[in-house]
């Protein structure tokens, strides 16, 4: 395994690191989670993501019960919630939104159901235009202090937004946000490329990448369109294809059907080249893998192993066959 | 329900909120206290407000065995305490203001009596001129720290003394108060309306407002005047009438008439459109019920049916009829 | 009972308080502590001061089980210790100063003797030339914020040394002390009417004072000059002796014995007459009682009364007859 | 024993100290190590050393046990920890290095294994060039802001980072690092007396120095050369070697020799003279001394008899025959 620092900071990540986001509590039962985080865990990945969101709190009680099995040993792993995730309905008011309540409140059940006593890596899972950004970074300042949380950061925040906390943090002399977990794929490179690009000088920042593979668009499984299979085509996942297709869906699946036809040229599976073109941007911290399978998993895990055994050529004609 | 962010802050609190004021650990029993909360929260009610001072700590008693009771999910409802009713006779003198020692010491009374490991709210029931603003900022923001209130606020305080305590904790990087808790009614608006306006953009304010019927004045029970019934002719109350019916008695129940036979002219009870009066003024964040019967709290409730039923002409008749 | 605030802050202290110095754990054991502390709280005393240093630990010890037994209310009494009484001996090198350690360590164990969890007022009982006053300063701030401690000060300070804990608790945001112990009666007055002058306005000092009666000068049971009995002749109080009668001893018990001769002549007893000139001093918060016998404690106690009874007339006596 | 001030600090060590490197859970069984804490304990020393890389925490088991089943007075010994040895390997990536996470939780496994509330000192063991000072500064004051930690320090950082250190504690109003761990004796004196000279007045910074005996070099064992005996000839300590005897191998050797003849014409054996040279230094604020035998500890602790019978002419001449 090779291993990255979160930005600036001194915390040494897997570079591929593994979610429980859509699969744990739903697809993926107790046992093959458990199977699958002692994989990982053998494979060198030493941080686990999870949200309060996902599966209501089921994936993280499955992977806080899964670590607790396996033994791993608490300095060696690194394991995160989220707080919020934007539009989508938690049951009360109380219950949503990053007001110091919600942030303080959905970091005790996540520790609870994780089964630790603090949290390595605690996001913004989305921006609450509701809640004061000073509010935010004080409940999490808080977190901090009292040793609840070490790191906190945000998910899809604009760059704006990220640095206005940073400028309250520094005003209020509070611990800033380390790092931001955005989309990053082939098909949706912007906001880590161009948006977020002069904040990694300024601030450090560290990114924690997700849907690598554009939620399955770049395995080729929707080459021939959204079907009836596959998240995409699931119900309440209409957001994330109107987000991973976005405006041009066609044009969109073309470029899939491009990069998995090079991928059959150079030998190699889709996935691992998908992982590993996200691995070749020196601001990502490390790439999130999501599996329902332990098959699943070891291909993906292959990544690294492309990444050593492809030259600049071939990653160049990568970005030529699959330009926007 | 409708919800309303409390001020600035990014807390959502129910447009209407059931408080504990003069009912609970006096006339309202354990039974009725229960069964009222829980109507109450079957409605959409998410916030429950206190203080020490009611029924000298049985109100909180009372409450927060019927929370327990009721198990309302901690990270749905909103609880609070208030420390130092002013002029009130506490038995000791360390036992009352705003200093330090009773500000700590009336938080954790209060956690005890509430059953809880935090308050969502904690007021300043009224300003203590004996002690520096900054010492009570300091002790607030102290307990902010360790995790045992989220949001501090203040209780009939001038907008010269909120205004000294933003000022002191913009300075000192302290938490600063968040709401104020006022009276506000038809016949007692001055306060919210003028007195505060500057404070709602300059510090994001929000208000729990007490007391929309002014003490029941509104719902036309006192139209022949103070007799012997009713809470403003109770003992120990003389305080509490000269606040409501101030200098011109006569002058405020004669207003009062006109109120409740304008309600009767809109075929509506007095209560609810008293109430819903208060909602329309976007600064209120909530306004706090109080009811000694499960009946009355259900019309107290009917104030947002109310509000969306009456139209601009109707409210315009409402204010030329009561203008003082 | 009369209280006052503790300077300019919001604690109200009787005025009149009881101390545990060269008493309790010696000449007073357990069960005539109880009493008098019982009488004493009858009386409306409402602080109860100590010390590590006083008979080791053993006088704290005492009094936590004294308070514990009468079950008073936490909420209603104060209670202090104190770390660091100069050059007596303490056991080992991490034992005595003012560096954060003993700081520290003094704090827990005062808590674990007066069975309590917090001290109200926590003094540095002594300066300390070989640690920073910003270290104390620290230390003593990290202790209020964890809860432990809620006002901290000093005793015998020199009023440089109490203006640069404040400067320090200014630039650096830490909390600074609120109140000085220091040596005041009609004998010894110079630190506290001159020296501190300029700290009651410019800090809002508060006072707890000592040795109301000179260490029993003023009693008149020197007036014969120190032999055999009383405290002053005791072993191991040497610099008590060297304290309280200084270069000009026989100049002292002068005025000592025309102090005893006015109380004669006004019919008080020299005692209360003592400890009410004391309280004359609007500077005064407090003035502490020592007392090995309950009559003795009833009698002091009855120096308020002698406050209300004497006129200026006979004030601006004493002040001629003890002139120094 | 003499004692002496942590740098500007209060706290009190003693001169000499006893560390568990190297031995503790090595060479040095448990029975050993109590004998040899109980014999130091006698003798006056008051500060036990360790870390969490020495004998990969066995060391550290080996003293917290020992100092339990000894009882000494929590408030009479101090007791250290550090986090992060540099290049040598821990197992995982987070388990290195002085990100947060890793200074937080080996903090926590050291006050377990050490059996202990607290840590009196808390050392970064190496500079960490991949994690930021300030992520460092920020999690050590944390620790202090808990209690967990008192004061807070670096070994062998150089004098810019030491600096860099103050710099953001005062920019950022956190607890600044007390003191430096650094290599001091004879043969290593220039980090000591050049590098930090500026940083003796400036921050007041105290040191506990390691290795007086330069790895038994200035005993006379390696006279002869590095054979198979000693620890810099054993598996594992080739970085050490390197350290203490650097490029000019012979140089040393030959200074060496020259260091215990000497020792001879003094009539004097050289360990507790190469001990006594630095407690010369005014700088130093302990001496740790480390001992596989209670014989060779009790020899070690002569150095302050050296001490005191030296005069200044002797010292010359010492200065003199091992000029480097």
């Amino acid at each position: 395994m090779q291993y990255r620092r979160l930005g600036s900071s001194g915390l040494q990540l897997s570079a591929l690191s593994f979610g429980a986001w859509v699969t744990f509590g739903n697809k993926v039962g107790r046992g093959a989670a458990r199977e699958m985080i002692a994989a990982a865990w053998d494979h060198g990945v030493n941080f686990f993501d999870n949200a309060e969101a996902y599966a209501n709190g089921e994936a993280e009680r499955v992977m806080g019960d899964a670590i607790a099995d396996l033994r791993l040993p608490r300095d060696g792993f690194c394991v995160s919630s989220k707080v919020f995730f934007g539009a989508v309905r938690e049951p009360r008011p109380t219950q949503k939104g990053l007001s110091r309540k919600h942030v303080v409140d959905a970091c005790h059940d996540a520790l609870r159901r994780l089964r630790v006593d603090y949290l390595d890596l605690y996001f913004c899972h989305r921006p609450d235009p509701d809640t004061p950004i000073e509010e935010t970074v004080r409940a999490m300042d808080g977190l901090v202090q009292q040793g609840k949380v070490l790191y906190w950061g945000t998910s899809e925040w604009s760059a704006a937004q990220i640095r206005e906390a940073h400028k309250i943090a520094r005003l209020r002399n509070l611990q800033p946000p380390t790092m931001e977990q955005p989309q990053y794929n082939l098909l949706h490179r912007e906001r880590v490329e161009l948006e977020y690009a002069p904040l990694y000088a300024e601030f450090g920042m560290g990114t924690t990448v997700w849907s690598p593979l554009a939620s399955g668009l770049l395995t080729g499984k929707y080459n021939n369109g959204v079907r009836s299979e596959g998240r995409l085509a699931q119900d309440g996942y209409g957001w994330l294809q109107r987000m991973v297709i976005g405006e041009s869906k066609e044009r969109r699946i073309e470029r899939a059907r491009k990069f998995t036809a090079l991928a059959r040229e150079l030998g190699l599976a889709p996935a691992p080249l998908a992982i590993a073109w996200c691995l070749r941007n020196p601001h990502v911290s490390t790439v999130m893998l999501g599996a329902s399978r332990a098959e699943q998993l070891a291909e993906n895990l292959e990544a690294l192993a492309v990444l050593e055994r492809l030259d600049d050529a071939a990653w160049k004609r990568l970005e030529a066959a699959t330009a926007a």
